[in-house]
């Protein structure tokens, strides 16, 4: 709740505004990236990407989707996931983020992902939790809360790739116990060129 | 490079400085955090945990480890690790600090942990590496990059906890091909009370 992940396409690398009327992009000395530095003060604003966490909840054969209240892709079914805070633990933003989107009390089971959006500068942490009890309703940023079975997934409505990437994951390795994460799928028309992956 | 790790131990959790001469500290309508708001405009600034990236990095049976040329924690060994950048998937920050720090060009096998600093707000997420040739300087931000067996490991002249956890948890699962990354280990005094792992 709060901050909302922003829309994953994206053709070209967002460079934000000024965060002060006085800052200009340059490669601060000893540096090797360029920053927003302050022509009077010389302070370096530091821009670093954002963390979400999320998770795919089940509750036995069931998987559990929200459809998203707000854009973007309102009304587009996604995980229980969002910004992590500040000071917190990732496992406790993604349980924090089932209790505000699904008001769902999740046990987290293992982290299922480690995906990256770098156009927007997103590392998004997906984890593989469940829920005991069928119980969950639509928070604030949700219209509705449902569990689906596998065959009833809406693919054609998923809010994000990620979405359908952490699904698939999930279902790849949902009889493992100790497994390294995944991350992003090597995309047909990547395949042969450098994956953003390991 | 660039961006300098915070030193880890800090007594209470820190609040930034306000972005801008009007920011006030209030919960935004409809948000459940207290955000800086700018009381002319109503910007919300939203401040986020920062990546940090780094690597156990091993060739044969000896571990890569640098001497820290810069505050925090001069002149103590650390592993290569540092700020992840805008646009850059983990994987690829893990290998530019790498070469950074210890102009070593790793390979990386898996991820090892995924650690949390709530008090800086730092997620860290470490890699398992090696490298195939015995190539390493000191890079700007070293004073020395030497390869120590385990038992030579200087286990007192460490400049972070988590360096130490890392060398653990790398030994710890050294042997295992795929497996779940590790979390923040539980200390003595934590043990029974709320871990901030899983």
């Amino acid at each position: 709740m709060g901050q909302t992940p922003a829309a994953m396409p994206e053709r070209n690398r967002f460079v934000p505004p000024p965060p002060g009327p006085h800052f200009a992009r340059r490669v601060p000395d000893g540096d090797t990236h360029e920053r927003h530095v302050c022509a009077k003060c010389d302070y370096i604003h530091y821009a670093n990407p954002k963390i979400v966490v999320g998770s795919v909840v089940t509750h036995g054969e069931h998987i559990l989707l929200c459809r998203r209240a707000i854009e973007p892709r309102k009304n587009f079914w996604t995980l229980p996931a969002g910004f992590l805070e500040e000071h917190e633990t990732p496992e406790d933003g993604a349980r924090r983020e089932a209790q505000e989107e699904a008001c769902a009390d999740i046990s987290i089971d293992a982290l299922l992902a480690v995906y990256t959006v770098p156009r927007i500068s997103q590392i998004q942490l997906m984890y593989r939790a469940s829920i005991a009890e069928a119980k969950f309703a639509a928070g604030p940023e949700s219209l509705d809360v449902k569990l689906f079975l596998w065959a009833e997934i809406p693919w054609t409505e998923l809010a994000f790739p990620s979405v359908k990437w952490a699904l698939e994951h999930w279902r790849e390795s949902k009889f493992l116990k100790g497994f390294s994460p995944f991350t992003n799928p090597i995309r047909a028309d990547q395949a042969g060129g450098v994956s953003s992956s390991m």
